[in-house]
């Protein structure tokens, strides 16, 4: 039984649904506590399937996407905790560093996973993954005694991108989801406005499981999800 | 109890003991098998303390060393198998590859660690290197049914060169090896004729024990390796 | 009116289809002439379901990889020559690069397509790389006046791997294969030995569709396979 | 004829003379539209001429930097816009970026040359580089339905720097400039405070030229200048 | 008798200690003139052992910081500037980065070391980097001449940092400090806070030392410290 | 006085000259003896002029580029021999790799230059660079006691290729020529097959001596040659 905590923090609501949602499903349901962090909800750049609703206003945008985005979370067996500091562009500010360091202090997350460092075709990923890292050091300290609260340092990893060569992501891990794809299918089914990447997202897990199958040799993996650790791991074992 | 068997492979009859001992101990101490191949003795190159004395002769070299990497192997559970290829130059040739290829069928290694690709200081190290990349695929074949005998895909990493970081050596993983770190020394004990590195790969363990307890806060880790993954592994949770 | 001459070589018969058959039929369809070289049949590594066959032998199984091959080179406008140089372990010898020279001096290409340099994955593809890559500079010379027959410098390009990232592939330009990719289906149903890869492959080139839209916003494409340019073309406006 | 759009953006007003004017003039004599972005006049850091005139005053300096960059902008076929934000250091804060994202939207181009991400030899250049990069990409949106209204995404190139291989820089396409060179010259003439520069980089195009040629076997080619694409293109065919 | 003037500046005041405090001495011995610049005093991060004391304020801990450097720097023949900018976050604004540059006018440095840019495992190292490379730019203009006061450029270099392969740092150049490695020992002395540093960083003195033997053949070498140059350097012959 | 020894190797004879001949007149001028060794004649690649002539043969071509690269040595001071390997394509087999082994341990040369590791332009450079590497450790050892005859290690830089960038050749020292350039200019003279190149490497020269200024401040310089170090350097202070 895990006791371990994963954070998935993502530039925009949706983000963890398509990117991270089948590990954060093995996650908890080995036991561990998931919880996902949105900086934005996405409301401008990524919800144009709403905005052709005549009358649409940015509120209730947010509104739809808070409400599909709990429901995802839930669906994998996470919070969903939402920041709200707009997209296109998004900006974290001093203030919000500060408030997502606190998160994890009082969250001691075992696992971080992000957006990765790069990404040439959104502007508000490579600020979301800044913040992150930034958010985390400051969460941690230098590894050696500090005169503010810390917790310990966590695992660090990027989540898949959507042009992954692009971004510079190199995948290190693969996440077997076979035994819990169907909730990620689940999760994606409650993005209603973007119905479009079920499909895409769908065939990419497959795509991940072929590729899974061909590092292991082990024919049993269907889906999986690939990660980049950003920082080492410590094992007992190899 | 761990059923995972480990093969270390190196260009020279000590590399293995620098550079994976400790990982080898904490593998064999979990219950695991492990098998170290030596493509050489490294008679010519890292024997010098040998020659010294008078009447030395090349056989007597190799029997020498053969005679250290057995100790050295058993003092971390495993067995030691030599090529006797020579060293300085070490030259791999096609029909030892396939050797190298019918060793990894038979033993069916779950994780196989071997030099970098790259070493600028080492004209062994890298052909070593290749000829173990190489022997792995022809042992896997292209992960589908194939016309020939195969094994499973293994995981595959490299262990540390002496000069990490002009040999492209990036650490993605440290094994903790605090509870083994006897077994290392012992093991490096044995190595009678270069008894200079002991200190230097004893102090290199606390150093990455070091990084090691910064990545993790665990300040119970006083020693570890180093180990570059070259391929992603697959997991069932982050 | 193309006639632009465009030359792909594989390690094994059937990679020209699954990578770059799209591009071909681009290719030929705008009157342009194609020529694909096989350094071997694949028929080790890559014919497993043959080798399910009762009383199969190698040359059986070589004679079924190159009607297959061929009828796939058909269906995209192209020829196809095979060398037989083995798989599993390829290898391609001084004469064997001579060879392909001579047929590039011969058929002078404008483009030549083949596999990347780095593929962790196959023993075969990188062999092929530096054969061809060789080879072509053989071809053309230092671009001053030499003391042996000459062809002018082709383009050349990498085709997409199965595992880009971890081929060190980078997409540097999208082939718009959707008028043209009922024949690429065609093409991949010939290769009756491996039509596993069928589906895998249909659903990658929709899934670069998808990229090559989001890089010009032509929602037009539905189809494209993605390359990676080895070296810069010159163009006569951006 | 073409109906393509050129955007060139740098951060002082002469930059896009040295790097670019052969690639603006080939692009307008095929009948497209250029147009010249200079976000700082350089009228501090590259400016030194001036400043040597008694009673020099920075307005004037800016007048005189806009003149020059008007006639060089107007030589190659191109309209010439200063945003006026200052050098050494350049800052562009958020206003400034929403303006040329406006700008972006308004005259959608096909085509974004700037400079590449990193130059340790100035502090504008990547300054510069961010702030079109981010304009870019809050332009276009995510590639789907926006909030907002947007333009299609644009082919994205780093032209050549000063000490390109220090800068990251590496040639992905040459632009032949033979047939316009005598415009590019005409540009060049018209940066009366640095006519130093003006054989550098007239040397610099035949040296490219030399390398546009090697590349194609092509002994027309004359002069050339390099640029290094950031995102792939897509094309019909190879 | 050397006449070079040699910057270092640290992110907190004990930074250049552990990582170039040979090269200090080595540069002062030989009769040249340092100045170290802290940007902060690490009063939060690094300096735990001083918020053990009961009743400690962070004025104190800055002053006992303030003491402690500037005795190091005094061992190693160097003055110690701070200014005191805040740590963990450490910031540097514009003003700081204008003050840093009105710095590097004044004192001419032929060398200037810093952090790498990159650091995942410190927030604040990244921050210096950038500011310092930054003012540098600044302080030396275009390479041309400007409409400001300037300062010839310097060479470049950074500092090792604590876990190297992972900041991507190269070293290009190893300092040999045997001669002066006693004041470095003395400089490690006074940095009271950080005790067990000492130890850490006298056996990776040893250890560079052991590369630079195997570098040159130079049985002399004991000690030495690595540096990452960041720029070329100007010889009169190699 | 210098009494160090300069190894240059380059694949064919003239490479000497356009990439390094400056730094040999340098080192020369200084004191210091050099050696200049090329593994083929470029009897094919390289000497199309030669072979324009009616009843040219390979063996006239020979002598004549060998008259040419002594000539050409002796103008900057440099003793030349040839190992007569063939070219186009160079190959360079055990056998000659242990003449060029034994030839270092002769010379015990403190600095070997040669070609970069990659050109994608030229066969032949490669191989060279493949050649030296190997020759070079295998003279020196493993910087430890060997049982074999050994030279000390040299320092090892890569000199300029042709098209630097697409080589992943980096410029890590300029050397300052200025004052022996009119040496370099008679070596180029001699090279009567060749003229075309001797204004493309004399502009080459100015541009690097324009780069070595902007590195320096230093408006003295007006020819300098870019070299890239392969391994760190040692220095007693920076």
């Amino acid at each position: 039984m895990s006791t371990r905590r994963l954070l998935v923090v993502g530039a925009h609501s949706a983000d963890f649904v398509w990117r991270a949602a089948g590990a954060v499903a093995a996650h908890t349901s080995a036991g561990g506590e998931a919880l996902v962090v949105a900086l934005s909800y996405g409301e401008r750049g990524e919800s144009g399937e709403l905005w052709k609703q005549q009358g649409q206003t940015e509120e209730n945008v947010k509104r739809i996407r808070h409400t599909e985005a709990t429901k995802a979370a839930a669906a994998v067996g996470a919070r969903f905790e939402a920041f709200d500091l707009g997209d296109y562009p998004l900006e974290v500010g001093k203030e919000s560093i500060r408030r997502l360091a606190e998160l994890m202090r009082d969250f001691a997350p075992n696992v971080v996973l992000t957006h990765p460092e790069k990404d040439p075709f959104n502007p508000d990923h490579p600020v979301a993954h800044a913040a992150v890292a930034r958010a985390r050091l400051l969460t941690s300290g230098a590894g050696v005694a500090s005169g503010f609260r810390t917790a310990p340092p966590s695992e660090f990893l990027a989540f898949e991108p959507h042009q992954p060569e692009l971004c510079g992501f190199v995948p290190t891990v693969y996440v077997d989801i076979t035994a819990v794809f169907d909730k990620k299918v689940e999760a994606m089914g409650h993005m209603a406005a973007q119905q479009y990447l079920k499909e895409y997202y769908t065939q990419r897990a497959e795509q991940r499981g072929n590729h899974a199958r061909k590092v292991t040799g082990n024919a049993e993996i269907r889906q999986a999800e690939a990660f980049h650790r950003l920082l080492p791991n410590v094992v007992s074992a190899l």
